[in-house]
């Protein structure tokens, strides 16, 4: 069995056409946000539409539940759908929920999106106080019942405390390095190495706003920061979450940015002049170029089997040791 | 291996004293009533409070999913314990949540109560207009996911509807026949004669208000009708559904009964003289007595086997088949 491809991060309006697409890549896992604000019934009703995906596009796509189930994707020409939440909303303040949405299929969630939450820090605040009293029950709660626990979207106070608080590894499913391009979202070498040495993951976003040079950025100097990163952090910790937003319309950057928290418009990482969705980069548009991503990294000078652990071995390691009870 | 013990309806207040009460009785598995007129997200937390019981007391239960988990549960002399709702109404009308609750573990779903639902008329009702344009439809996605039929409360046309139309065998897991008590739940011989016909299961009930006689019945008079209904039905369709409540206050019976539908009081099968729970007869108090009924069985002249299959091999079987995907 060769390495298997595994997208950690994808929100995109999903459709049999989507499905197509990513059996046309070869993807073997993706990772696929359920639910930004939604309520604990909303993120349900989320559930019951990608059931009935399953149950109607059998030969494409089958719910993810262990990383088993990658070798299984591999073996029958599927893609396995592993579920997370960039909001933990749908727990609202039910820490009983965290073992409920794991038997739903729930394999990540993040403590906070943009905003505070319940349990941390979100990136766009002003203070971070750090992990609240409820933060720290949760992470023991999803570090016992095996949900990973991802910052991608928290400030960095609050980040690290929940490095240093976790008794397994955590995730940034989709960021690049501060050192690269500063933006708010984008994370310090002091977290990524922080990250990294208790056994973390950072998968890497092609989203534009995350990359030096936005839209226009190049596959050769998005690899040639991959291959810098493997320097700092070691090959192993690093992989994919591209944040494909593909054919979402503009009123969904919206939902995210905004949910039902605010009546004025917060732009998050756009602006008024560039409120939408931006350009993907011409190299990556969908699930089929990540054979492109993957031939970039090579010319990066990067080895073969740090690419194949980049492009999804790393993941799927992860998955394995990650997704089962403490 | 010797024959599982199994009793396919309990509604106790349970506890780690029943818990541990199970254990002493040898009982390798129960289906429990975890819903009753609670909402979706009510019925998720009496979910919650099971995973709180499972994790604090892994020694002596665990989560039933599927028949191999009998197995299981006699391997490891713990008791496995299944899910079920006595209405349909954690789903609504919101088919989608029928698969979400068999991800979350239930097996067995009543189409209705006592009073009408959205799906089938109960046996309180004056009138029974069969099952209803959804009731149709949930009952071919429980067969497809592999949740169980249950007709126990409702009236005659539905449930003999249900069997008819439903692709796979149904059960009546708590009730007794008609013929040998005349109680309102109780089933007609037809309805029994169409459910084993069609290769369904009866539970025997042991609350008093579903007995001859009442708490005064006697062993021996139950046990001669359990061999009559082996005679007329054959054994291998009969098991137990003992629909023991015991430790519950009163007040539970009329949230039972009247649930928030009425705000007069509905006596249901009990009557303002006799309003509470009636106590149960002498030989079956809890857990610890199927041993009794079992000798009462052999001594009603019922073979080794018979008394095997009737005590929980035939719930085993039962189990494996209708458990998964169809």
């Amino acid at each position: 069995m060769t390495a298997p491809l595994i997208d950690n991060l994808q929100y995109a309006n999903f459709s049999p056409a989507i499905f197509e697409q990513m059996r046309a890549g070869g993807v073997d896992a993706v990772h696929v946000t359920i639910a930004y604000h939604e309520s604990f019934r909303e993120m349900v009703l989320n559930l019951e539409q990608w059931n009935r995906w399953f149950e109607r596009y059998p030969d494409l796509i089958f719910r993810g539940l262990t990383g088993e189930d990658v070798v299984r994707a591999q073996a029958t020409e599927r893609t396995a759908i592993f579920f997370g939440f960039q909001t933990p909303n749908p727990i609202g303040d039910d820490i009983g929920l965290v073992e409920i949405c794991h038997q739903l299929g729930v394999r990540f969630m993040q403590l906070s999106y943009n905003n505070q939450s319940l349990l941390a820090t979100g990136c766009y605040e002003d203070e971070d106080p750090g992990l609240t009293r409820m933060g720290k029950q949760v992470v023991a709660e999803m570090n016992r019942v095996g949900m990973v626990i991802d910052m991608s979207h928290s400030a960095e106070r609050s980040t690290r405390e929940a490095i240093d608080l976790s008794a397994r590894p955590i995730a940034i499913t989709h960021a690049n390095p501060h050192w690269w391009h500063a933006a708010l979202r984008n994370k310090s070498d002091a977290v990524l190495r922080a990250l990294t040495d208790r056994g973390g993951m950072l998968g890497f976003s092609l989203y534009p706003h995350h990359l030096a040079g936005g839209s226009a950025c190049t596959l050769d100097d998005f690899c040639q920061m991959v291959a810098q990163a493997a320097d700092r952090y070691g090959a192993r910790h690093l992989g994919l979450g591209s944040d494909l937003c593909q054919d979402q319309p503009d009123s969904v950057v919206e939902w995210m940015r905004v949910g039902r928290w605010s009546k004025v418009i917060d732009y998050g990482e756009g602006s008024a002049a560039q409120a939408g969705f931006p350009p993907m980069p011409e190299w990556f548009r969908d699930n089929r170029d990540f054979g492109t991503v993957r031939a970039g990294l090579l010319d990066a000078a990067l080895s073969v089997a740090d690419v194949d652990g980049i492009m999804g071995g790393n993941w799927h390691r992860f998955y394995a040791e990650s997704f089962g009870p403490a």
